[in-house]
């Protein structure tokens, strides 16, 4: 937890670390990857201007660019600790790197993460389980339709974290700001409210078990682009492992007077 | 059909016209009003932000103001053919003018409306039934959730107008554009599937039966936030009727280089 960003840059990119990002780097920016093909990417932009609580963009890339604006010196093709290979919607291939899939008319979108406001739910005394626990949070698929954008149609993927029911409106106000960050909680109570049959089996990330008294809280979620693509059958989609995210070089409070 | 805005303007002012304003002035961009207390207007705000699809923010009015910087020379507390008061999320009375009720903390909002699109759909050559049988568009409730924005949720309202099968995907082309305007269909085909029980009972508008080999094509509706206020149970909400818009004085052409 003690090492700056540039050392855990350095670390994933020559494959010493794997692992979720959650809590790493508290400071930066994390963000969710999607690349596409350039004939796709104005329905990507169009998804996340048309859902921005779940596809909050950070920023889009010039076709073939692999260095953010936000992360000068990055590379997105090396510098997340897991990658995914999507073929007409099915999952092909994990990895840790894609320097030889890339391609020239590849566009990269990034998109924003709810691991920028967890740093603040823990600097105003919130309890983070999954962080306590070494676990990836827990991340669930919904009955909530997406506004379709051209090719791409699809549902909401939310993260999920437990909290005392007396906490849940005080969570809410400390995330509402982070509109970059999926902002406020789209759900809390009920999982099958939102089309989630059972709140123990999560279809991304570690299960993370309610205690007594504690009320599932959902955000929306960057991985929904990953939903998209399976329901929508697109061709060929690079995505980051759900999870592993990219550590940007902006710090929430530049990014709050300069972002979006 | 052959009147000018301002003339249209003038009319709705003296109380000469109470009609829906679909199809009138269509060069110009047209909006759809709530009018909320300064206390709930950063979770408006929020909640247009978080739902651009249904709400997308065309301008938000200083607190008190009733002219709007898109249409100088108007009065959002009279130019419009006909308003809603909500009190504690009920419907309490239906109005033609509401100077008498205006107080210093209101702060109006305007929201794009459908209306805004529909000239490039006739222009590109598609019929719209509901202007050729002088009704106003039919909008529907559906069970697709919101993003909540602080003291508020609720489910998307929806506008319907039925298409042949084959025209579909043009006219989602054509709408796309838009995105001040609701951008293009959330949804097409089975009803139910957004949670419409029936397609020949609207909740707001006239009905409007499908002909053979015709699809229901819908698209987020600026009426959501008076679902939102039932839903939400808001205290004191002023809005328009549905389908009596507040026609800018914004041309279409002007605002795809300058808003949003």
């Amino acid at each position: 937890m003690c090492m700056t960003r540039d050392e855990i840059i350095r670390q994933i990119r020559v494959g010493e670390m794997k692992s979720t990002t959650s809590g790493l780097a508290p400071e930066y920016v994390q963000a969710n990857l999607v690349v596409v093909p350039e004939a796709y990417a104005a329905d990507v932009r169009g998804l996340c201007q048309r859902n921005p609580v779940p596809c909050p963009l950070v920023e889009e890339l010039a076709p073939g660019a692999v260095e953010p604006r936000c992360a000068p010196g990055s590379d997105l093709r090396t510098d997340l600790p897991g990658y995914r290979l999507w073929i007409d919607g099915e999952l092909k291939e994990r990895r840790h790197d894609v320097r030889d899939l890339w391609r020239v008319d590849f566009v990269a979108f990034l998109i924003g993460c709810s691991f920028t406001f967890e740093r603040a739910l823990v600097d105003a005394g919130y309890r983070l389980r999954h962080q306590e626990l070494g676990r990836t949070v827990p991340m669930f698929r919904t009955n909530v339709p997406l506004a379709p954008s051209g090719r791409l149609h699809g549902r909401m993927v939310v993260s999920m974290r437990p909290f005392p029911a007396e906490s849940v409106e005080g969570v809410r106000t400390v995330t509402r700001a982070y509109a970059e960050g999926h902002g406020e909680p789209v759900h809390w109570g009920d999982p099958a409210q939102i089309g989630i049959a059972d709140i123990s089996r999560p279809d991304e990330g570690d299960p993370l078990p309610l205690e007594p008294g504690e009320v599932p809280v959902f955000w929306g979620c960057g991985v929904t682009p990953q939903l998209v693509t399976i329901e929508s059958k697109l061709p060929f989609v690079i995505t980051h492992e759900p999870g592993s995210m990219f550590i940007t070089a902006l710090r929430h409070e530049e990014y709050a007077t300069t972002g979006s």
